[in-house]
């Protein structure tokens, strides 16, 4: 019998260890892993207590997503005040690693289907992310989104092409070494 | 009844119009519309007929991606040599365009999974593509191919944030416009 059981816990605290246990799912199992009794028993709840912070799976997702642009925005602003002098290459960098490190999540923070729900909650975290790069790149309003547009586009697609496989490293050629010379000075 | 039905095919043409139907089906309904039967019947040959020329579904998909990938390295070639001032930006551009007009050719050219079969002709006719956009960087083996891997980057991260709606354009902005002027010289 799980420790949680005979511990109930704050609402707060719940939601949470659901959060937390679903990114492990997701990252181990992928998204069709992840049921909201699948998690509960993850967790070691009744199969009713997620319900009382996600309505349904699809709420789940967007919490997910909504923690995940949080954490990548967080990792790169970090980044950014620590290697001011190149910040946009240290963002990118960030950009494509946490890509790599956390595939899944990933493809779920842009997924295709979140964003068609168009959720205010996922809109604001993902513009918040937009913003630390449009923030870095400077510019003003016209060239300054153009250029933020332009590093966006490169960071993704490198992400997207390692993540699928896409391209081929070379004997002796190592992950971040290349990464960090296709991002150049961005 | 079809007017196919009483004109059997040479076999070289089944195939090219059997290619030529999962195309548009493929754009209409996406991969899941995409069986050999709804095939044979959308061309009018018997249920067997396709077996003849792909012995599988998976046989299918590879085909058209092939297919994909030589018309996409046509069309890049074909405006490198129209606009040999910046061929690199004419590509860019031509890469973009052919995602979006070709949204789930592309996808399915790209797709992980195909990718993972790591059959030898798809790999040729998507390594061919990238060689495309090699010759055009120019350089030494070294810096060429990083360079080559970073437009690549470019290009495709924008491709795939506006074929999955992630970016969204501004009142009056015009879609070819804005990637012309976010892949800039490249």
């Amino acid at each position: 019998m799980s420790t949680y059981t005979n511990a109930p816990y704050h609402h707060g605290n719940l939601r949470q260890a659901l959060l937390e246990a679903a990114l492990i799912i997701l990252e181990k199992e992928g998204q069709n892993g992840l049921g909201l009794r699948d998690l509960a028993r993850a967790v070691g709840v009744s199969a009713a207590a997620p319900y009382r912070h996600f309505d349904s799976r699809a709420a789940l997702l967007e919490a997910l997503a909504v923690t995940g642009f949080q954490r990548f925005s967080a990792a790169m602003e970090a980044v950014a005040s620590t290697e001011p002098a190149q910040p946009m290459a240290a963002m990118g960098k960030t950009y494509v690693l946490f890509a790599l490190d956390n595939a899944n999540l990933f493809r779920l923070m842009f997924s295709p289907e979140l964003k068609r729900d168009n959720r205010p909650g996922l809109r604001m975290a993902a513009d918040a992310a937009f913003d630390t790069l449009r923030q870095a790149v400077g510019g003003d309003q016209r060239s300054g989104r153009i250029k933020a547009l332009a590093a966006w586009a490169k960071v993704h697609g490198l992400a997207i092409l390692l993540l699928d496989g896409q391209i081929a490293l070379r004997a002796g050629e190592d992950t971040e070494a290349l990464i960090a010379e296709i991002i150049g000075g961005l």
